[in-house]
């Protein structure tokens, strides 16, 4: 769906939908796209606004991957095992190819195709614009960026990841939900999933940072600890950090007792964000 | 309006709300909010959607102005006589001042305190994110950054152009156009106003850059010609391009023919542009 939602283009331009065909399609872990399908699915949303509505987010995440791995920003060169896009392309066009991105995922949200109702593909446009700005993921990233400058503590550094990362595994949920017309409970329960899978998450990311190969992870390792950066792991301790992920994953989990078989695919998902560590 | 649309924040992050502060209420002709609340008047909109709208798209133009100005783009240290983001903070900032800008917009049109038909935002949505991405804004920024590597006629160059600022100028028009429920035909006319006038605006752009000096500029002037750059100066010469961008001017005007005294203030924007020039 996300390579055919990508618009061809001819002209000179065309350097641009190569670096955006580049860096959306080149793997990952499809973690957000996954939550929104199958939150959707517990509601029987229809599948094509939930596979737009899906690739839109991804479309997010993934510019917030080419802007963040700028020079001047985490100033990366290797991303899922390839070059990263500032690399394969140049500065400029990785910029811009984030910026089309970010706009394109509107784009992609405001058609009647993803929904028939307004209100619907609306509700989407502001919690997606909500996740991905300044109280969200580029908030969260100003954060990582200015935290060395400030002694963070557990709480500081789990609101940063709430904001860089977590604000985006939310919507990722929370869309599944506006597209099925989830009651309040629902939305609750599955945002308590949510944010319990993504902190997990990002403490088990911290631990492959820590403890991973560069080639098993597909990017630089050991970048937190040569840069003094305050992680779970910097706070925990590794011992720590596992339990802490291992918990979070458990207590994930359990904030979908009150759906049944539709719900394994996002209880395997918890389980396998901790599978990794061990 | 727009300053007060910006959030506060207090947390370790304010640095980036200061930037964004900094590059959107540092001045600036503010043609764009002009169009939007301009064009609005002529269907009798409410000013807080007006208002609303017009700061998005505004904003959307800061964004785009930071990332031009980066060190991998234009690499420009003046803006309106002041220094750009990137000096005035640091690179990192800039790029997520910008990001932020680019999803508080569609935060602030996906509000019902912008309108309270959600059909009538999901076609703001839709509108300035088309015009904002791929086919609009930033494609033509692209093409901007290639044009050196190709031999662009006047042609090529006029598309660049309707694409890198023309389409932002057009969706300010649209935008009070769809807040008021505008009929196709009254659409069709805003739509051929707006690109007249974005044509003759930046054709008298080149001008400027080509014969202003600095300080009335507010920005460095005589850079196309160093760069060698294809410009409507280069392609027409400077008497060609001030008679072309006369015709265009006073063809923008004609557009307004079915409306009376309340298109005044867009009348005088079309005389302003060239009456600088002479």
């Amino acid at each position: 769906m996300l390579g055919k939602l990508l618009p061809e283009t001819n002209g000179p331009e065309g350097r641009l939908m190569e670096a955006i065909r580049y860096s959306t399609l080149g793997g990952g872990k499809r973690i957000r796209p996954f939550l929104t399908l199958n939150t959707a699915a517990l509601f029987e949303v229809d599948s094509e606004s939930a596979e737009r509505t899906a690739a839109a987010i991804e479309m997010v995440h993934c510019y917030s991957l080419i802007h963040d791995d700028l020079p001047a920003m985490d100033d990366d060169d290797l991303r899922r095992g390839r070059e990263t896009t500032h690399i394969k392309f140049d500065e400029a066009t990785a910029i811009l190819a984030g910026d089309a991105l970010q706009a394109l995922a509107f784009e992609i949200i405001s058609s009647d195709k993803t929904h028939q109702d307004a209100s619907i593909r609306i509700e989407l446009v502001d919690a997606l614009a909500k996740a991905a700005g300044l109280k969200g993921m580029v908030g969260g990233q100003m954060l990582d960026l200015v935290a060395h400058e400030h002694n963070f503590d557990v709480n500081e550094v789990a609101r940063l990841q709430r904001m860089k990362t977590g604000a985006l595994i939310d919507v990722s949920c929370l869309a599944g939900c506006i597209l099925g017309k989830a009651s309040e409970h629902a939305r609750h329960m599955l945002h308590g999933y949510a944010h319990d899978l993504g902190l997990a998450f990002q403490i088990a990311d911290d631990l492959l940072d820590y403890e991973g190969d560069e080639e098993t992870v597909g990017k630089k390792t050991g970048k937190d600890q040569a840069q003094g950066k305050a992680t779970f792991v910097t706070m925990l301790g590794a011992e720590g950090a596992r339990e802490q992920a291992k918990a979070l994953s458990a207590q994930a989990v359990e904030h979908l007792a009150i759906y049944e078989k539709k719900a394994d695919p996002l209880r395997d998902l918890s389980n396998f964000v901790v599978e990794r560590l061990s």
